[in-house]
């Protein structure tokens, strides 16, 4: 059937975003119907101001709501170790561990030859002149595990090593409180390898 | 960890959407960050718009983007029967089977005592009303198979029975497609009850 205009609109919105599908847009529709009007107008200039006022941080290409993320400006980090990511939502889980307190650096994007993305779409240019920049003793390469996230950390560790800095990658194996029994082979693979001395 | 205000706004505007959980807030407000300016006004404007045009209609309580919604108004339609639903969505559904040729009544919720919904807080009065107003064959009660959905079918039934209009309940049994193996019994009570001669 079709719907009135402003609805199909508003069903619309919910299809674009990632991972909604279309009965699932129709119900956040109609749920965003049942708000009151006032709480519709927020939602709609929270919209507008996140997009307006967030921006990268020039340094660290963390989400931002100044020249520098709140990370760059904290004294208190550690400005000797940065740890690359693929996207500000990888620095955000990073975080969380609370187990990390230096610096980062965020690529956002992978290598990828499949999708066209080379080096010069990603932020290395400027990782490469932090490191020329500033003292920095370790980088610690957080990319996904996966091909593309690999790819990227030879390729990154292959440009920074010459300069004498040490580079690490984040460790891959088992996740904790996981089954052997139910792991992958890769994974389990993974972790034979990361074996350590206990 | 915190975020920057516009950002922590905008992961709340998702947080408060139905099932929608912390991480999946977060994702989609990153991609909203990352979308072009231009398509975050449309969103924006489309969010004010369809609160602003859509209303109830004034007779069947459906969407609508006019007094009468588009089903009230399509002379098409046979004015003989009306199908009861507890939501506009659930109208939707019924639309989409192609199998209805009727008009519909929301009635916007059920009787539901635990959460202090009577009779009073649904469009009961405007359906006698339209009973009373016009020649209505019969009522098909579509509420939700619960327990709240079938005490509101009988409650309805008791109120317009008397006026010599036969009420139907729809069909519960087995879902098409579905295996008798793992049907639940409250199911397959219902679908035992039933029967019908073949």
């Amino acid at each position: 059937m079709d719907y009135p205009e402003p609805l199909g609109n508003l069903i619309e919105v919910f299809r674009r975003l990632p991972g909604i599908g279309p009965k699932t847009a129709r119900r956040l529709a109609f749920f965003v119907l049942d708000l009151p009007k006032e709480e519709v107008e927020q939602i709609a200039r929270f919209l507008i101001e996140a997009k307006d006022k967030m921006r990268y941080c020039s340094r660290c290409g963390n989400i931002a709501d100044q020249d520098l993320c709140h990370i760059c400006r904290d004294p208190r980090r550690d400005s000797t170790t940065i740890c690359v990511v693929q996207e500000p939502r990888d620095l955000l889980v990073m975080e969380k561990t609370g187990e990390y307190r230096g610096l980062y650096h965020v690529l956002h994007g992978v290598l990828s030859p499949i999708e066209g993305v080379g080096p010069d779409q990603l932020r290395i240019t400027e990782l490469m002149a932090r490191l020329e920049e500033s003292e920095v003793s370790e980088v610690i390469i957080a990319t996904n595990p996966n091909v593309e996230g690999d790819t990227t950390a030879v390729y990154l560790s292959r440009l920074i090593k010459p300069k004498g800095i040490k580079v690490t990658r984040i460790a891959f194996g088992l996740p904790v409180g996981g089954d052997l029994e139910y792991a992958d082979e890769l994974t389990l693979g993974r972790a034979l390898e990361g074996r350590r001395e206990i």
